[in-house]
């Protein structure tokens, strides 16, 4: 599994450069940029693991995750400038970030015994909670709650996922179609400005 | 126990339908209405269960809370027109409600061995918090802190329970007193326009 | 350890008291004011409990704990007028109850075998979060994402303390010196108007 696990890395780097470049209008100090960044980065998975009893929370027993957060709140001091020059390369790894933590929280919720209705819903918490925390902690209205399809586009790959299973046990394979659904939905519907209203 | 069960997933229902209504004016998208319908109807039992250490959290281990949620959003926006004519029911059942799960949470705490105060404590954050953190999610101050007599009424039915409890030992009977106290108290603060400020 | 008991109900005294005074211009309510106080004084404790997986939270298991609180409210509601000029005795507790409770977090931290970068973090969580989730809930962008050294102090006073305690097995000399070291930061960074911008 170690091409996950680089993965998951890497998206939590990305997650947490977003969250840090959230702040830089904002006027926050050092220490707030980190929290910001950090919450961005492992809130989903934190909120995740606490409500299912996964304690104490994954990220606390591999420093690995910490480490690439600080690594990250560097990386966007450093290239404040020019890291929005890299939007592109930062949407590729978000959204890919998005898809593998939704089947990745699927997958840790199914097993510790849980449903499977309850996974999906605790995979689409690993994705967007980070988010959502980051947006109530620099006191927005959580953008996924107004824009595009966030939620929608994890929720559509959880089920993929769940539905692949049941057909074919090469476990990588599943996870790399639904990763790609995810991030096919997310990189369509952000071209097209598609947004879920009723 | 077979009403309380019934009531609780009434109680459920009417507390998401309210959390949807009140995103309907935000132009929130269906997943954040969805996000906040869920997040005031099991919210507060979620941080109860949390902090008292019941992993994985109830309503994860009996799917019929969450098919209750997703229930109520599709009657949200079916009746969104309509429904505001049903006021009157849906106070009825959102006041039967906090004092529900006021005691219910309550006797939870208390089955795991905690001290009578801390369970009154958490039989209040099961009854208020779900509304606190929808405001919060919605970028509002809780409107528990400013209107209304509204967790002092939990307080009071909580207390009485309590005290009932030490004289008789019909559970049922005690419930519906306290329940029947909670609801009288919204009932005339909300007449009167009372509030506890100091 | 009974000197630190009485501190941390001390500091944890200080914080609800600051935290209540926050209400007092914002037309809160006697519940809502209460709710406040509770939880900028344990709301730090109760997020690293939760984190850590130590739960029932740490103040369930002691009412002292809710009894200043409750003591800390009347207090403020008694002397509201008069308790602006304690201001000077106020910050001295508040510093102080940083220091503590950073330290006393980072050591339950590592007594369940974390280890040290995640203790110290929790450390840090414990002193700090229950401001960070006051302002939330008062919709208010976290003052100490914006002002001040304060999450700092206490992250070096942290590693202060962990560096003593490889050369010295004094627990109690390692706390006060660590304690003081944070009281010192904060008190010179609010005289001089410190900040740490990037």
């Amino acid at each position: 599994m170690t091409w996950i696990y680089v993965l998951d890395l890497l998206g939590t780097l990305v997650f947490a450069i977003s969250g840090v470049l959230t702040t830089i209008d904002k006027k926050f100090d050092l220490v707030g940029s980190i929290i910001i960044g950090m919450v961005t980065a492992i809130g989903g998975g934190t909120l995740r693991d606490i409500m299912i009893g996964e304690t104490p929370v994954g990220w606390m027993e591999d420093l690995n995750y910490l480490y690439a957060i600080i690594f990250a709140v560097f990386l966007s001091y450093i290239f404040k400038s020019s890291i929005s020059k890299l939007r592109r390369g930062m949407f590729l790894f978000d959204t890919l970030g998005i898809g593998l933590f939704t089947i990745l929280g699927l997958e840790k919720t199914l097993s510790i015994g849980l449903t499977i209705p309850i996974a999906i819903l605790m995979g689409i918490v690993s994705a967007v909670f980070g988010g959502v925390i980051r947006d109530v902690l620099t006191n927005e209205v959580p953008l996924i709650f107004r824009k595009e399809i966030y939620a929608t586009a994890c929720l559509i790959g959880a089920l993929i996922y769940v539905v692949l299973q049941q057909f074919s046990g090469s476990l990588n394979l599943n996870l790399i179609m639904s990763i790609l659904v995810v991030m096919g939905i997310r990189y369509v519907s952000v071209k097209r400005g598609w947004s879920l209203h009723l």
